[in-house]
């Protein structure tokens, strides 16, 4: 049915009206007083989603975008760099990081098996001559829907004393706390379209004192990235370059939405949400791609299809008779899973929506060996009890 | 008044009703068959505006982004480049190539005065060893208003026979004839909040067939902006990273309206309104920046304040009384000059409401040297006559 879609997808997600309606504005001049005053409201709105006094970069970009400029500020060609790699986006970052030159140690689990945090304490622990300059991790991996632990690994690079901590925050950032400051990440980088419930355009990046230092020793050659010319910019309340406006007026909103909801409400809703549908899941026999559940992000749940059936047969039904997009497995997992999302502005309702859906759509596939109505029940059980 | 700025400045520039309601709609997956037909139909209405067969890539990114795609994926360290400045874009391209280490030639004029074609040709002319690897030229310079002829250097770029012609076609795509295969152009940037009636975050990079060749041979490390990974991904229906879905339902929604007037339309209707706000501005007895006015640009007019008047005096009332803004002067030109931006989606009405409020304006700030009316009525015998 048009424009009926619903998107349980890990990005792009559901938008609130209020910022949908916020970007149907005509855009107003960039250089304008008006526009700082949006600028300098998000900016703080940022340091507090981040927890950090440093500051928060916008870019016109997507997430990959801010990733780049994270890199290409802080780091030089052929420096030591550790990367986790266990799913699509460690991949990513890893490929990234090869293409510019970086020494790139590939920290690597299957997809779904988070990061081995103590190879990461042991090799910054050992690097007596402080060769690694860094380390690049991602918090939640989208692909597989594990949550690594960059806290414990951050922790490790503190004690370290010279790595610096690159994060992708895409789908962790407004999900699940990332306390930039208290647990000393350097970067943080992260895109519009997650948990910041407006659509893709605009590129994060949180940005530490350490590394806004280490961006003076960088010799990677940048322009529309630098850090050095956004934060002269940011002090003058204005940017670089001329900004996405219109995604700007709906980040106000959903900022100013997020304060109302306050930060720790937010991420218990996400564990919630989370942990309902897991418990919808596996009441229908199904199961779950991480195990154990501690071992999740709140932002997307990957779960395997049926022996015999084809997760994207699951996915066919759900999108085409109940307009409800689910994510598909990628590369090896294609056909393997499918993946929920359940980040940014997303309610107890959608969650049982979702069983309901899913159940009838396991139904229509040939799978059946779970007792009607199981996986809204389940997922209702915790709902009510949390 | 709130909501009611008319924006009479070269970019951003008004946004047609229904492009803003188009962008609130929630945002749909990017990886489905549904965006792939957006994205196909929006990039067959990209070559049709960029008159190529050539691929045209969208990056989330503003104009300053697709230039330094342009540049990055077509040259490499230590090549030698002829970059026109007169003005301050011409200005940031010559500083972007030297940041990426590219051995710079500026071909300077003041501002206002048009690049000095002669000299491009004969650089290239006597450069037997074929060491100019690219001309970088500013097509219609913003910051003065002066049109540069980028079709003559391109000509002498082709009998050179090795230099690209990279061209920041930012406030000339959409406003007079970027004729990019019949011209011989090979990279043409340009940003979505000018001539496409939009608001910013999109950056527009179509990229001849030479382009594409060289990109094989550049050294300098890329990824966001790599066009071997937009090409791929291109004929795949699909982007490398996520797009801005909602700028893109945008952007469908203004190429129909610009198919539907015609290209040749769309230029004599810019002609037409810079013509007529330059007989206006003459006619209350002020000057203009680029004379004669074959050189300046149809997108925007540059216009000098009267003796004894800060520019920026007759901009403040124009925007404080009347909702109106224009662009200030920029670097040496600030508080001397005004600029009127006239491209996009404007029409005669928006020229004439410019006269009348300039002439109550100028009439304000204690400048009254014309007859009452005179600046409509020159602007209005313009616009009934052509």
């Amino acid at each position: 049915m048009k424009d009926k879609l619903m998107l349980m997808i890990p990005g792009p997600t559901p938008v609130p009206e209020s910022a949908l309606l916020a970007m149907a504005r005509g855009p107003i001049e960039h250089r304008s007083k008006d526009f700082t005053a949006i600028l300098e409201e998000v900016t703080d709105g940022l340091r507090w989603l981040h927890q950090t006094t440093s500051d928060v970069f916008v870019f016109s970009a997507s997430g990959t975008g801010a990733m780049e400029a994270g890199i290409l500020n802080t780091l030089s060609p052929g420096e030591r760099v550790l990367v986790g790699v266990n799913g699509k986006f460690g991949e990513r970052w890893a490929e990234m990081s090869e293409q510019f030159g970086l020494n790139c140690e590939r920290i690597e689990t299957p997809w779904g098996i988070p990061y081995p945090v103590e190879i990461f304490q042991e090799k910054l622990a050992a690097d007596h001559e402080k060769t690694i300059k860094a380390v690049i991790l991602t918090h939640s991996e989208t692909s597989s829907g594990v949550a690594n632990d960059v806290q414990a690994i951050a922790a490790a690079a503190r004690a370290h004393g010279e790595a610096l901590v690159i994060v992708d925050g895409v789908t962790s950032v407004g999900a699940m706390p990332v306390l930039m400051d208290e647990w000393g990440l350097d970067v943080v980088a992260s895109g519009s379209q997650k948990g910041y419930m407006i659509p893709p355009g605009l590129g994060f990046v949180a940005v530490s004192e350490r590394a806004m230092a280490a961006s003076q020793r960088s010799t990677f050659p940048k322009y529309y990235w630098s850090f050095e010319l956004a934060q002269k910019s940011l002090k003058q309340g204005t940017t670089p370059f001329t900004p996405a406006v219109n995604l700007f007026y709906a980040l106000q909103m959903t900022l100013q939405m997020m304060r109302a909801e306050g930060l720790e409400a937010i991420y218990q809703r996400h564990a919630k949400l989370a942990q309902a549908t897991r418990a919808g899941v596996k009441a229908l026999g199904l199961k779950l791609l991480v195990e154990p559940e501690s071992a999740a992000s709140p932002a997307v749940t990957a779960v395997m299809a049926p022996e015999g059936i084809n997760a994207d047969m699951i996915r066919s039904v759900l999108k085409k008779q109940f307009d409800l997009a689910t994510a598909a497995g990628q590369d090896h997992l294609k056909g393997k899973i499918f993946r929920i999302g359940h980040l940014g502005f997303i309610s107890d309702r959608d969650v049982l929506m979702t069983m309901a859906t899913l159940e009838a759509a396991l139904h229509t596939v040939g799978y059946s060996e779970f007792t009607p109505g199981a996986g809204t029940r389940a997922a209702a059980d915790v709902l009510a009890h949390s």
